[in-house]
């Protein structure tokens, strides 16, 4: 999997990398079972500092998308805590169409780019 | 306007004064032209370190919804550039929607979730 990191971003580099590997997981590129790089492995190949990816790592074992095998490392797992993920949309969402709403983007506009992202990705 | 701050979330303290401000506006309680209270002032209001508001208000200025006035302070000012707006929303969601998706979201839910939100704020 390639992995792209912008480093003029104002995106933190372990927010930038956890969503990287979430979209990885969501168009199927990383499975279930699947494992991730070593830290060092991947701060070495991207060229970023080893607490980074671990910070990573960590925020995507906290959500639910990987778990920690201390032999293996990392590996793609998925929590089927669908309420929760439900609630935290739902929270993300109020804040984001907020913001959209302050600046004039309409419902209908909304709906159009959810559709445009579950098409990309299905 | 009444801001609430979890203590114990997750969510950085600027970060959560940011939202509640966006709602806020969103929700007409803060209105264009409105001034928001001083730095001092907020931050002896709610307990927090006058950088911490600061931060807040130097997001929301960077992210177009006030502006900094030298005498008057904040001022709820929002610029109207949607097609960035529309822009950001787009990269947004699509983090936000393939962390669903990775939870078996569907698309149906999402799209009830945001009429949700568009409901409770219109």
């Amino acid at each position: 999997m390639l992995i792209e990191i912008d480093f003029q971003s104002d995106e933190a580099i372990y927010m930038q990398l956890r969503n990287q590997i979430v979209l990885g997981i969501a168009t199927s590129v990383l499975q279930e079972g699947d494992t991730l790089p070593s830290v060092r492995q991947l701060a070495d190949d991207i060229g970023i500092n080893m607490h980074t990816v671990n910070k990573a790592y960590a925020v995507l074992r906290q959500e639910g998308f990987v778990t920690i095998d201390r032999r293996r490392g990392a590996v793609v797992s998925i929590d089927d805590n669908k309420a929760q993920a439900l609630e935290e949309m739902r929270c993300r969402l109020r804040v984001l169409l907020a913001k959209g709403m302050c600046k004039n983007i309409s419902r209908d506009e909304v709906h159009a780019l959810v559709d445009e992202c579950y098409d990309m990705y299905e």
